[in-house]
Order: structure tokens, then C-alpha cells, then sequence
């Protein structure tokens, strides 16, 4: 089925069901009886409780098993700043996810703000009856700070996907790569290539499991300390990567490298430079839905493993395997402090779940239902 | 049932369903092709429409069938100001009451604040996602002005159910206590017993209604323009009621009144001062759980109707019966000018609603279907 039929069934499905999401009564609501207990009189004892003990909303409401997807609307898929109300579908899409996957439920909040201390101070305010908030679709470099101010200032869990759900999935999808390549990720010289909110966290994920050598591009060329042109994020990164000082464009940094993680724009690699690479490149294309190589010409010139964004091309690195696990775990452990370390671990997890593993196939099924359970108990094994 | 074994029961309740609300998917989720036309590549579509038009936000997402259930907690049932967590049970209950009787999807939002222009900038923030906002158990004065700015800042409809859906209900009341007595609006002397939301909210409607004579009293006694001690709310009911200039306690407005209308505390009003009332007094004793004057104290010193706001016993004044209808209504019609009219329509619907209209149902049952959809209809059909 070509993309286009895809969209044409997308507006009629969307259309005849209004959206994506419903809310449903998990309470009988036949007779008098039941709107005494649901309602008043008898709704007032939980809340008394409640009110002597915070801590009950987890008993007595769907707190406890409640993510906010909340966006912005500024970095939404390939569609870049479409404001709030066009990134709703995006939105419910996430929320229906998660109850499919991991049996959370999820409900969109879209801000008509992308001023920084607005979105921290909307969060705040709503963040009551939540039991987690997962960011979505925030473009870098506010993403950073919106999310570690969250982080610090509210009592359940925060994890904007695009940094981290990206980020999981990939080095899962490294993992395998490893398997199927017999690298080593310590061994490995790597460029990732965009330096949006995915490319960060990617890059600080696949230091902390290992990889050594880095070089981050941004649509500038190699991001380097002697660039007077770089951000607070983007000055970070230039400290941390790029030992071999590396200067120039893209096609500079991927000469003699291992792999390429693209989460940048279509069509900028090209087969002459992944004829530069070194023995058994792997390729992580994953602008969407174009990618920065179309996986039949990577192949042709040369690379062992390709993995899109994509779902009708094999190895598609999927924010769904990790973001419903993630929270299944979060919010069953009621952990706050999501760590690198729980990343790592769910990164195996999710490569551990390939049964079949070759070149074509390094990632499960979205449709694979150990990979939520997997990832979830790595969440709560690693609780702290 | 008693009032405690409800207590009992509602926890148990709670406890195993873990709140009230679930968050459903209204698309199918089984294969990869439901994944692409719920979700990636397929969304991209939808959401590329709103984009050029926010309109279409309507057609393709759940947003104009979707109500926030807005509190800050401070003013909730009969419990008070008891914060946000605390009041959740009652704003899942209102959404899951929502849903049964008008098929409006509802989510609740509480907030971590009680400061006016807070409240507003985060409702106004959020409000992209909804196509209406039920402001509930938010304390006077702050609710009438915040309702006001909400109303005219956002292009959704606004609405506060403790003022208005009370009114709406004892309104309604109000109607058909009319037909049992045979007397008519225009010629009551009404006395209004509690100043906050619901009490300003029903001395408002009953003069647009029809009638002419209302004394307010606030827990320290009649209001009028002596007193120095007035908040500006009052300041201005002073001004528009009291035609007869009464000043003292409770006692002192209520002799010779037609009606009486409590929206304050338990046993306010003592046997002695129902018998100084006139021929057939009506009596609207809506504290909850206990009510200003027990039903049977009231009958026996003469009352000839008796409404309270309790479930077991006749004559509940339910807010359920108007808040379904009145969003099924504004967001069928797309109306944000819920007005007057509106309102006082609907009360006579709900009215109408009675087929064996007595002393003992002067309002029809929460489970008559045909409520809300005539209440839907007096919005649709006064839409301006």
C-alpha cells in the first residue's frame, strides 16, 4: 500500500470516528445505587481520605495509571511547527498506543504556548492528576530545559520520547548490530547526524553504553569546538564528541566511520560516502518519511544493516517499542528518577526479543507484546 | 442504604477500579496497517489539514466532543477546600456522568492552584485540546470572575455547573412547584439562603425568570446596602434584590416569603421560621449531605413541597440533570454564548420531563433519558 493511500484512509478514519480517543466509565452507572457510590454521597469518602493522604489518589483515581502526552506542536513528525490543534492527531495516535501496548492510559494536552516558562508552568499546574508526563513533539533546543525542569520540580515521572524513546530504540537496534557485525560499540566511530532533540540524546545514550568515538553533524557540517555559531546544547555536545577533531561537512565526519545515525533531513547521505566508510556500515536512516538514504542504495553501496523510521521497510526503529514500556514500568515501580541505566537495560531488552536476528530484521514487531512487558521490568529492576 | 454504608461501598468501589475513567481507542489497533493509518505515515495528513485550517480540528480529532472538568478543589461538595488530588474522585465522577447521559467524552483536570489569573492561563493554555470547559467546585468570588474571563478569552464554550447547573435544576423546580401551588414567579417573595456560586447563580436566573422579590442572606444575615462587610459580588446582589430594604438575620427575611432556597449549611432553618411563611410554602433545602431543614421537619410546620439535594429523599435537585445536556447542546450547535435563555429553556424542558408531576416529583429521574436530549435541544434551538 503506497503512502498516499495511507493518507486518503488516515482522513477517512479520522474523520468518521472524531479522533482517536474515547472516554469510558470504569464504574456501573445503571442505577441509583451506582450514582450513589460513583457520585454523591458516596464519592466524598475517598476524597476525605484523599485529602488526609495525597498519596491515595493512587487507590482511588486513575492518577496512578494516567500520562499526559503534552505537546507543543513546534517539532511534529516530518511536519515541523504546526501548533497545537494540528498536532493532535499526532497526539491521540501516542495516547491510543499506549493503552494498546502497555495498558496505560493517555490522554493529549496540546499548549497554545511554546514560550518555555509557560509549557513548565502549564505542566505544573495539571500535573495533579497525572500519574506521569511524557513530552512529545518539542522542538531542541526548549525540549532540554522544559524537560529537566519538570524532572526537578514535579513528583512523577517525565520523559520527552523524542530524546529518549529515539534514542532507546536505536541502540537497540546498535545492539543487534553488534551481534549480527561481531563490532564491539567501544570500538566503534559513529556519526549522528542532526542535532534536533533525538540526535542529543542519542549520542549521550550511546556514550553511557560504551561507544567512545562520536562525531555529532548539524545542518552546518561537524558540530566542533571552533564553531562560534553553536547553542548552549550544541557547545555541549562539541566538548564531548568529536575527538578526533574533525572539521567540514558531513561527508568529512562519515570517512573511515563504523555507522551513521541519521535524524536529520532526506536524501543528505550519499552512496559515494558510504563507499567511505568502513567495513560493514551500518546505516540508521531515520529522517521520516524520507530517509537520509533510501535502504536499497545504502545496501547497494555497501552497507550491511539498514534501519528506517519507516514501517514498510525492514528494521523500523520504532518509538513504540520503548515509550509504553517505559511508562508501564514508571508507573507500576512509581518511580520519578528515569535513568540512563534503565535506558541501557530496556535497549537490550528490546533487542533481546529479535528471535530471528539478520541483517533484515535487528528490531521486533511493534506488535511483539514481551517487548512492553521486557522493557517495563527493566524500568523496575533498575529503580533506585 | 445508608449514607455510611455508601461511604464503605464507594471506597471498596474506588479501590478495585482504581478511579473512573479509562481512556479508550476508538480506531482499530491490530495491524500494521491500522498503525499506519491511526499513526505513522498516515496521520501526517490530518494533522497537515488542521494546519492549514483549525477548523478541521472537529472532523479528525476528539477535541468537539471533548470537555475539561476544570477544579482547583476549593470549594468541593460539602467537603470545601480540600485541593486538587482530593477532589479527583468528584471530577472522574462528573466525567463518567457526562459520558452516560449525554455521550460527551470528559476529562478531568485539577489544579495545582487557587490563584485566579493562574487558573485562567493555564485553562486558557491547555484549551486547544477541548471543545468546552465545565468549570466545577471552584469557591466564590474568584469562579465568577474567572468564568467570565474564560468566557471571553477562548472561542469554546465556558461553563461554571455549581452557578448555573443549580440554577438551571431548581429553576426547574421551581416550574413545576408553580403548577402544583398555582402561583406564578411574578408574584413570589423568594428568600435565598447562601451567597456563594450557586446562590448568586440562582437569584440571577430566578430574575430573569420572571421574578421580582428576592432577599439574599449570607451566614450573617440578610444582604443589603447597609452592610459594610460586602465582597463586590454581594455589593452588587445588594443592589438588584431586597426591593423591601429587610435587614436582620435569616428569620427576618424569611416571614411572608413564598419560597425558601438554601444553598448554605445543615439545620439553618428551624420549623418556627417555616410557619411564618406564606400559604404553601416552598421549600429548597439543597445543603449536602445535610440539609438546611430535614424534609420531614419541613412538611410538618406546613411545607407544601420539599426539594433537597440528596438522592434519598424525593426531589433531588440534580445538577446531572442540566450539565450533560447543556454540552451536549453547545458543542452539537458549536455555540461559546451560553446564555440566559438558554438556561431558563432548559429549566422548562427539565420541568416537562415530569409525567406524574406531585408534591413528592417536581423533578424528573436522573435516568430519564429524554432529559438530556431536550435539555440539548433548548441549547441548540436558542443558539444566537
Amino acid at each position: 500500500m503506497s503512502k498516499k493511500d495511507y493518507a486518503k484512509l488516515a482522513i477517512e478514519a479520522h474523520q468518521k470516528h472524531k479522533g482517536k480517543i474515547s472516554i469510558e466509565p470504569k464504574m456501573p452507572l445503571e442505577t441509583k445505587d451506582d450514582l450513589s457510590i460513583a457520585y454523591t454521597p458516596g464519592v466524598a469518602k475517598p476524597c476525605e481520605e484523599i485529602a488526609d493522604d495525597k498519596e491515595k489518589a493512587y487507590s482511588y483515581t486513575a492518577k496512578g495509571n494516567m500520562v499526559a502526552v503534552v505537546s507543543d506542536g513546534s517539532a511534529v513528525l516530518g511536519l515541523g511547527n504546526i501548533g497545537p490543534e494540528a498536532s493532535l492527531p499526532v497526539m491521540e495516535g501516542k495516547s491510543v498506543l499506549f493503552k494498546k501496548f502497555a495498558n496505560v492510559d493517555a490522554f493529549p494536552i496540546v499548549l497554545d504556548t511554546q514560550d518555555t516558562d509557560q509549557i513548565v508552568q502549564t505542566v505544573k499546574m495539571i500535573a495533579p492528576g497525572f500519574g506521569g508526563i511524557n513530552l512529545e513533539d518539542i522542538s531542541a533546543p526548549r525540549c532540554f530545559e522544559i524537560e529537566r525542569r519538570l524532572k526537578e520540580e514535579l513528583n512523577i515521572p517525565v520523559f520527552h520520547d523524542d530524546q529518549h524513546g529515539t534514542a532507546i530504540v536505536t541502540l537497540a537496534g546498535m545492539y543487534n548490530a553488534m551481534r549480527l557485525t561481531g563490532k564491539k560499540l567501544e570500538d566503534l566511530y559513529v556519526v549522528v547526524n542532526g542535532s534536533g532533540a533525538a540526535g542529543v540524546a542519542i549520542v549521550n545514550l550511546l556514550f553511557e553504553a560504551g561507544v567512545k568515538d562520536v562525531v555529532m553533524c548539524d545542518s552546518r557540517g561537524i558540530i566542533h569546538k571552533e564553531r562560534t555559531d553553536l547553542n548552549d546544547t550544541k557547545k555541549r555536545m562539541a566538548e564531548i564528541t568529536n575527538k578526533g577533531h574533525r572539521t567540514g561537512q558531513l561527508k568529512d565526519a562519515i570517512s573511515g566511520s563504523d555507522a551513521f545515525i541519521g535524524v536529520s533531513v532526506p536524501g543528505v547521505l550519499t552512496q559515494d560516502m558510504v563507499k567511505t566508510m568502513n567495513k560493514d556500515p551500518m546505516i540508521f536512516a531515520m529522517s521520516n518519511p524520507i530517509p537520509e538514504i533510501m535502504p536499497e542504495d545504502a545496501k547497494a553501496a555497501g552497507a550491511a544493516i539498514v534501519a528506517t523510521g519507516r514501517s514498510d521497510f525492514p528494521n523500523q526503529i520504532n518509538n513504540v517499542l520503548a515509550f509504553p514500556g517505559i511508562f508501564r514500568g514508571a508507573l507500576d515501580a512509581r518511580t520519578t528518577n528515569l535513568t540512563t541505566k534503565m535506558f541501557i537495560t530496556a535497549a537490550k531488552a528490546i533487542a533481546d526479543c529479535v528471535d530471528d536476528l539478520s541483517a533484515d530484521k535487528i528490531i521486533p514487531s511493534p506488535f511483539d507484546e514481551r517487548v512492553a512487558q521486557q522493557v517495563a521490568k527493566s524500568i523496575k529492576e533498575n529503580k533506585t
